[in-house]
């Protein structure tokens, strides 16, 4: 259909958001409009100028036959700033302490718009990166895993603890867990994962990192590669770590004789601030 | 910032996007933009135009002090059609036959994309409805009771078959699966549902709907009410059902002698092709 700018600035916004990581040709925007690409062109200037001024995220345009415009979704500095500051907030509270040095976070993990905002940070970090895959572990870890790859546009594996009927043939492989020492069993569904694969592991909570650890056995298992490593919240003072090159929002510190809990921010913020800024990659 | 209805259009479309099921009063707009009322109502016109035209969803505008605009997200029946259609031809391979009457599908309820419409196609069909919260059972049903959260703008509350020390106190039932006629037990933790709360159930799979009927009574153990229920794949042999008044957006029969399976549309397409069109409702 023929549009106005007006409303070609409108449809391109909600397009263009809803196809992060993907090269869309400016022919398929000037023939859904029947407008021409000199046309398109301007629109999407519009939309490159808000979205980087607003830290929404990047417009990259692509020259030559291939070329088209990608929409790379990203997480300001400040509003990173933001979120963490909520997110520490709304966590620094002794009620959610558990048996185990472990965390209710239960409520907060179960706020899409939480764990979209956290998917969106995580996805910006590894924006420039190539991805193809989000691994995560059953149960907690399924959601932010969703919500990075719904940014990233891949697909998700989930690692499970038991193979399941519902799953076909499996490969498992056993690991220790690093803060119990005990042996588990982690599996994954032979036909899910492809060799020479890029997979970005994500979890909600990491201790001394043997789940993570056993993440990147079974990654390596599969003959893939492990991209990345992100982790929602790290226990501080459980050490020594059996991963390193991970990042985390927010590290946790428990004072258990004092039923207190600290929380910082992790490593991420250094990332994000010396992420370079959108208008300089252009 | 001051901005020219260029880049308004870009930015409001964006939060709106972001932000469903929320009433934003018109002055947040003017404020953040430095522009006038009636130009904001401008815009918006120009969204809700868009919106509706390109079956995105529903611009609402309420009136009076606590007045505002809301976006609903809204699947147009060609759109849910499309979607179906795909979903059906991808499904229907026999390869994707497991033991016991399953169906694999974790490869296409990996795919973020995917995982997004279906929760847009559900969030449709109760965009009228009051819901405080999705609930699914652990582990499948995750990634879609997320996705029709966020449509939505409530939480999940998720169902596990065991109680796990990082959720704290819990309420469990018993309930009898309907193939198996096993005893099972549903956990669910004991902060995480409020009394009165309308409760929409969403899955990925249902058979004779003994998973259905227990989360059922586990709302109802809680003081709280079904809003609805939703599956993304019933069984359609599997007789009796122990629920109704469910919405399925795929119907499996399997010919077992053969390995041959069929899928045909649930009766959700009956619920959307019966949706008042927005423009009537607005």
């Amino acid at each position: 259909m023929k549009l106005r700018r007006s409303s070609r600035l409108v449809d391109m916004t909600g397009f263009l958001l809803q196809h992060p990581h993907q090269i869309i040709p400016l022919s398929y925007f000037s023939e859904r409009y029947e407008s021409a690409k000199s046309s398109i062109s301007e629109d999407l200037t519009i939309i490159k100028e808000n979205f980087e001024s607003q830290g929404v995220g990047k417009l990259q345009t692509l020259a030559g036959a291939a070329g088209g415009v990608s929409y790379l979704p990203c997480m300001s500095c400040s509003e990173a700033r933001i979120l963490l500051g909520d997110l520490k907030e709304q966590m620094t509270n002794p009620d959610r302490l558990l048996p185990g040095g472990y965390l209710y976070m239960t409520d907060i993990l179960g706020r899409p718009d939480v764990v979209n905002a956290i998917g969106r940070l995580i996805a910006s970090v590894y924006a420039e990166d190539k991805v193809d895959t989000i691994m995560t572990m059953e149960t907690k870890g399924i959601p932010l895993a969703y919500a990075v790859a719904s940014q990233c546009n891949v697909p998700v594996i989930v690692v499970r603890r038991s193979s399941k009927v519902t799953e076909g043939s499996t490969v498992s492989i056993n690991y220790i867990s690093g803060s119990s020492k005990r042996i588990q069993t982690m599996v994954l569904p032979r036909r899910s994962l492809k060799e020479r694969a890029h997979v970005l592991i994500v979890d909600d909570f990491m201790k001394a990192g043997g789940t993570m650890k056993g993440m990147m056995n079974l990654t390596k298992e599969f003959g893939a590669t492990v991209a990345g490593m992100a982790v929602f919240v790290e226990k501080k003072d459980e050490q020594p770590k059996l991963v390193d090159h991970y990042i985390s929002l927010l590290k946790l510190s428990i004072i258990e004789q004092e039923d207190r809990l600290f929380m910082e921010d992790g490593n991420v913020m250094e990332v994000v601030r010396n992420m370079k800024p959108p208008k300089e990659q252009a």
